[in-house]
């Protein structure tokens, strides 16, 4: 539930473990099952461990886990168990299922950084402070202008996410359905039974486009890329040369005692560096598809994904608390923009002078009704 | 107009070359004087070399643009030129002008691609053949079936391309407006009047938050990912011991008379090795975002989007080529199915006994039934 | 010890688990105590759990461990523990440690490979098949041949992993050993003290140097592109209209009985599609570092190097049983070459004109000498 | 000569132009005449926008550039151009003579950075700044000693710069030389001599074996590593608030007269966020390598090795401009470090009591042995 190599991943919890991929494997069998007219309960207390010793010889969890329930169940209960689906059906709907899940933790936590961020829009829509572009002072902004900035990234995170469809798996050995035929069953209705049994879209099978994968990835590395994009610039705030922000509770050091570490940004933007590349392994692997099933393409995924997601759920609830305990500093913020007044109101001299009058006020230009239009864009639903 | 070191470039014609870009700036810019109540024609014939060379001493073109324009014009549209905007105004715009006209290319290719998919689909609706996973023979399929699910994975691309949006950027030196309020203007009109002029969706400052490029480079590589699954399927079932497909005019070789290569799939296939890359690039730089522009993460995604573009231009064509010429061979298809016979049908008998009944015909189970359903679908206007 | 989504992971043993990782930081802070003149036996069985669940306050595991050790110890060690360290270096000592480790096992792997790679070519060094280019039959080859350049591909990845150092980290705070220094060592004598105790290279602090590292990454990616591509050839020539080739052991299915599947040569094309990627995010990672320690690069190496180096023990495992396994069918190679001999010889008759003789013999031209190069190659050292 | 897209790219000069291409496949060509006895100047002036415009047809630009010199040449010449060889033979060595010139540049460029770093390093042995960790001050540090870092990683990436070797292709059809021994070579000798005459390193047909490339290709990745994470330094530390270091000449702006941006800096860490992705499709393309030539693999290397080469050239020269004229401020450094004495002591102050004494001096540690020993280092020959 701890990963030495990945501090604060226990705040993925048990999404998309082992233990719950067994369990929600099972629930595809289970539901199959009632589709196929025979309710049974399933044991959800297999040992993952034992599963996985067994899954390199086919290649994939599906084959020993079938074994394994075949093994703990009546007779009449084995001799339908899975019959007419493959390997691919119930380990996709399980993935789209343990996604979902996940996916719907991430909505959760971009809603309570909507929250947060729009606070911060609105304590601070009129705090001023210096814009820095190419790490150099530009011309003044509003702090409140910025955390809107970070919310219209936010934002876009949430619509896609927000967008994503999880689709059931339900082909059978190509894609045909025949074996579901075959056993007597109308094809469109078992399938749209099985997506309705587990709460997941109904789709034509798509064991060899994937492209409800690479959008899960896409969107998901949008969400690092708005939630970098803010830990950047606490990383970049907080130092103390600059002191405009600083996080809620600083972490310590094993030497220094005095040092309060941006920890959580740290660990943001450590994410950060590694989403774009997992999501690009599944559009590799996407690319890769051939046949009716690739041999390798679709076995990168699964663990590729698993690492994506939970990296993001880590990512997502270290942004809530960054947000959630950012310490905002006016004082300084201020101080610097006096200091470097001459410089950042040059643009407005020569833009004055151009159209003929002095210079007028301070040169805040639009930011509180730009902030504004964030904080509108913020109450609608993503689209 | 060509390149050496990418055959087939010359098919993404002059869609964000140097020339085209400065184009664009030009338009950016005639378009900004209109909003400033300033009609004049600027010169389009600015040689891109001389701006190109002098881009680097500030580290983007419109810098070297401004001056020459200012240089060619009256006085007073040089005194307006440019006034209020920054580069990054003036750049990004262009580059969604650019690549707005370059994804416009790219659906009329879906829309042909869909076409010429739905007319194989149709044609071969029942045309037998054996179905492979993990490389080997499975169960019977139809090429309808197969080629419905290279058009499910078309759909899905045309569906990610006609979902984007190419906003303006207006926002001033850094994304307050407070250059445009300066000189007198109402920043919510100038800014949709530039978006009007230029046929860009109107949109809030998004100097740091590149979700708009990010998802450029995602949904494009959604079509080489569809294309490249095609492609897998071409080369594989091109070889001279299956032969169930051939392409329409195989390619030469610089010293093997006999040889006729699958030359269109090679190339489509070469692409989606590249762009997963690409578009993981965008998504870093859009990471490294900080301040109101980052030190390098914008000027990144200038040649990385262009690339990206330009392949994907390219790799359409040639999936169109691949499509349209692309040779079936029905009796081979039969002829590899019936020798598989047994095998391939060993589920069914499997089934058929828990079912408790003889094997009931083809064994292609829903196949046309599922393919009907994507040539529905591909009826229907993109979601 | 298995990962039900990554099938064989328990080929990988504990190279590189947490439990591995908290062995390896005691062995570090224990091997610095001898450098300060104190001998301790420090625990070892310190739960993972707990000081993983501590890890998120201060970013890294070194501050929860050196508490917990702390806690552990007789007054004495505890206060001399760790004294002039920092936490990176305990941790970048300790993940050298433990991937030296688990290189040495992938060298092994590596041996065992050129092993059975030289017994193929050597068996099969006149076995005579058919060439292929862009898919399409080209001329003759020699099996022993094609198996000798799978060979040099081995060859080149044995090369560069003999060729890592795995450098002790011994810097102190910010790399100056200060406080080292302040505690009265020589810093010079007790950073190769620490090298020595550890059997890691004595190295210069490499806080923000991150050489180290991607030549791991790009090494162990090395050995991935050199599997899969003899992956590749197998997937392709088990094919069963090809059939020259076939996996010892085939894989079976959840549903179609008469299946065998090429599972390892999946599994090693799964591995090689995501290394790419793994190694790429570690030269970002490396190409972000600033400072004397970022915020945020460092951390992103740890678990990629852990994922990186697990993948490619358990496709090193899984190569050397492919090699071991493989069935070669020199009949179906006889006879494919023979169906096409007209084909592949249309390349010999022209340059025969050319050259204004006959065409002689079986134009398969140096195959056997070349393939003895890379056998006289097979026996030296690596470079 | 410059792209518009990539501000600088005019300091690549025409490595890996179209028309060098041209000329360096022109040269292999001609030195191959000479292994075949044949002595003979082919013209050097084909037009690269014919051959291009013909290299799809083909999937690669050998054939039409043989088309085009056959058609060039006596007949004899023309009998014999090419003769033995395949595409794959020239444009390897072709694109192996580029890089190996690039490459050499490249060097030269890394002998410059080592010289205006050790220059660096010894003027500011003794200057003392503050150390910074995650963002924050941890103890004292020279400047000189943070130079010797980035000089540390320079010579690192020197090293396996130096290491790299540029290999002859020469196969043949499919890499059995068997058309070269048609036509009455002997083949050792035959391949040998075209590496001499090329000045390329000898080596056994690498058709299939994709590791010269991607070492190639992590190699120069090391480079942009390197240099970025100087960048980020002088990114950071002449931010106006931090001023210790700043770029001999700023850059400008389109529209704020006062700005003095860091723009090599900002460029060179424009480079090295694409370079990592670029490194790992030269990956992913080796790992899909399959047959006795891969349809699509070989062909995604060439504008990658392009692009990636070129960019590295750029951001070489723009590093070398960037330490040469790099302005270090000790008065800032000074000045900073003196208000953070009480923190950054108190590490110091703790080890101090460990060792039951006073804190002594600086807390400068070995910062200047240290850097020494990196400039003992620079003096060596790479490894």
């Amino acid at each position: 539930m701890s990963d030495l190599f990945w501090p604060g991943d226990e705040r993925a919890g048990d999404h998309l473990t082992d233990a719950r991929l067994v369990a929600a494997m099972v629930e595809v069998e289970e539901a199959w099952l009632v589709v196929l007219g025979h309710e049974a309960r399933l044991p959800r207390d297999l040992d993952p461990g034992v599963i996985g010793a067994d899954a390199e010889a086919g290649g994939n969890p599906v084959i020993p886990l079938v074994a394994a329930l075949r093994h703990a169940v009546p007779e009449e209960t084995g001799r339908l168990l899975h019959r007419g689906l493959t390997s691919q059906d119930v380990l996709d709907s399980a993935l789209m299922l343990s996604t979902r899940d996940a996916t719907g933790a991430v909505r959760a936590a971009l809603e309570a950084q909507v929250t947060a961020l729009v606070a911060l829009v609105e304590t601070h829509r009129d705090t001023p402070m210096v814009a820095r572009t190419l790490t150099q002072h530009a011309v003044p902004i509003t702090f409140g202008l910025k955390a809107a900035t970070w919310l219209s990234g936010v934002l876009d995170a949430r619509d896609d996410v927000a967008a994503l469809t999880f689709p059931v798996q339900c082909g059978g050995a190509a894609g045909t359905m025949a074996g579901i035929v075959e056993i007597g069953l109308d094809p469109s209705a078992a399938r749209s039974g099985l997506a309705q049994g587990l709460g997941l879209a109904d789709a034509l099978p798509w064991h060899t486009n994937r492209s409800a994968v690479t959008r899960i990835g896409d969107a998901l590395t949008r969400c690092t890329d708005a939630w970098s994009r803010i830990a950047n610039d606490v990383l970049t705030l907080s130092r103390p040369e600059i002191g405009e922000l600083s996080e809620g509770t600083g972490g310590g050091s094993s030497t220094m005692p005095h040092k309060a570490n941006p920890v959580l940004s740290t660990l943001v933007r450590r994410a950060a560096l590694t989403t774009p590349h997992l999501a690009a392994t599944l559009h590799a692997a996407a690319a890769d598809q051939t046949d009716e099933r690739a041999a390798g393409a679709w076995h990168a995924e699964w663990a590729t994904l698993r690492t994506l997601v939970r990296r993001v759920l880590v990512a997502a609830g270290q942004t809530n608390e960054l947000l959630t305990g950012l310490q905002v500093h006016p004082d300084r913020m201020a101080q610097t923009l006096g200091a470097a007044r001459d410089a950042v109101h040059a643009e407005q001299q020569s833009l004055a002078e151009v159209a003929g009058h002095q210079p007028t006020g301070d040169y805040l230009g639009a930011a509180g009704a730009l902030a504004d239009a964030v904080l509108v864009r913020a109450q609608e639903a993503p689209r």
